[in-house]
């Protein structure tokens, strides 16, 4: 029972952002590591008949409100992007080139695009951006844009959104613990119970 | 800011039914009342596209084991019954009815109401089933089963959830305080934080 916190995430999600600001310290708090894992949620959206929020007739302007007030609650930036939502394909391939090499990094790097996507409304859908994002980390730009043209990455990305829905995602965040799915940032409360008991 | 706590909910609702253990201790902490509102919340489903949760590929295995896994750690019975969902009309007509006469009695009734169908499937779209919960309560069967037949009982139920969608209510629990809205069992956290701190 001392596997890693498995953090399932999409770029173009606002609960992923609010989630990804509270995930690491939750698993620190019970020595866990955590795997950041970005996927295409919309390919599961297509299985559930979903629809992103902010196309969702009455739950959409709840969640605008939801996310100022998430934000103002957790003191942490917060802008509505435009574009929204995003195909987040190039953060996501360039984050498993990244993870390949190094997780510490690509964690970074995934924090660094959630604070440039809802921090300060930057269009990280833009293989040119995620480049500019990459820069302070020591990643050279040409490289990753080389990079998340590869089929190697592209198929990476695939499999791992692909392995994701097998195993029952179809939210973001998702969050496996020694297989125990918990769906939603709201469930921080009982995935730290759940590590406290050790299970059911 | 001293006014009543909205929460509206369905009794097909197992996530109104985890939230009806924890408005009340929760509205107490803070020296507020709590109007209990049952409503159809199908109706709104109609404008936002959501199917019952049972009936969604995928999210429905999960909120399945979800339910008993709250159970489990809200240390409530918990069955899912035989059939589900239901139209509540019945159980939400006499509650209304009984509201008219006598709040904290109908709250008993909606406690009851709940206990029977998520703690012993019992099938309370039955009018006479109904009937039967509410005899303890010392509710005449006969003047009940009249009653929820009455056109203006049902006509109270429509306007009620009417009411309800045009003040963007599209799930169930949903809860109003002081018009600030709320959405779902797991946002007790924030509702206390927002009581605490008085607003935004």
């Amino acid at each position: 029972m001392t596997g890693s916190i498995e953090f399932y995430f999409d770029f173009s999600s606002p609960y992923s952002y609010f989630a990804s600001h509270k995930i690491d310290a939750l698993a620190d708090r019970h020595e866990r590591d955590v795997a950041w894992k970005p996927v295409m949620i919309g390919a599961a959206f297509k299985q559930t008949g979903a629809r992103p929020l902010t196309e969702t007739p009455m739950k959409g302007e709840y969640a605008k409100h939801d996310w100022q007030r998430l934000a103002r609650f957790m003191e942490i930036p917060w802008t509505l992007p435009e574009p929204f939502p995003i195909a987040a394909l190039a953060p996501s391939r360039a984050f498993y080139w990244l993870a390949d090499k190094d997780p510490g990094q690509a964690r970074l790097f995934a924090r660094t695009a959630f604070a440039a996507y809802y921090g300060e409304g930057r269009n990280i859908s833009r293989p040119d951006v995620v480049a500019d994002l990459a820069a302070p980390l020591h990643v050279d730009g040409e490289e990753l844009l080389a990079a998340i043209k590869e089929p190697e990455i592209k198929a990476r990305l695939r499999q791992e959104t692909e392995l994701a829905i097998a195993r029952g995602v179809f939210g973001a965040p998702f969050i496996f613990i020694d297989n125990e799915p918990f769906w939603g940032s709201d469930r921080m409360w009982m995935i730290d119970k759940w590590l406290d008991r050790g299970g059911w």
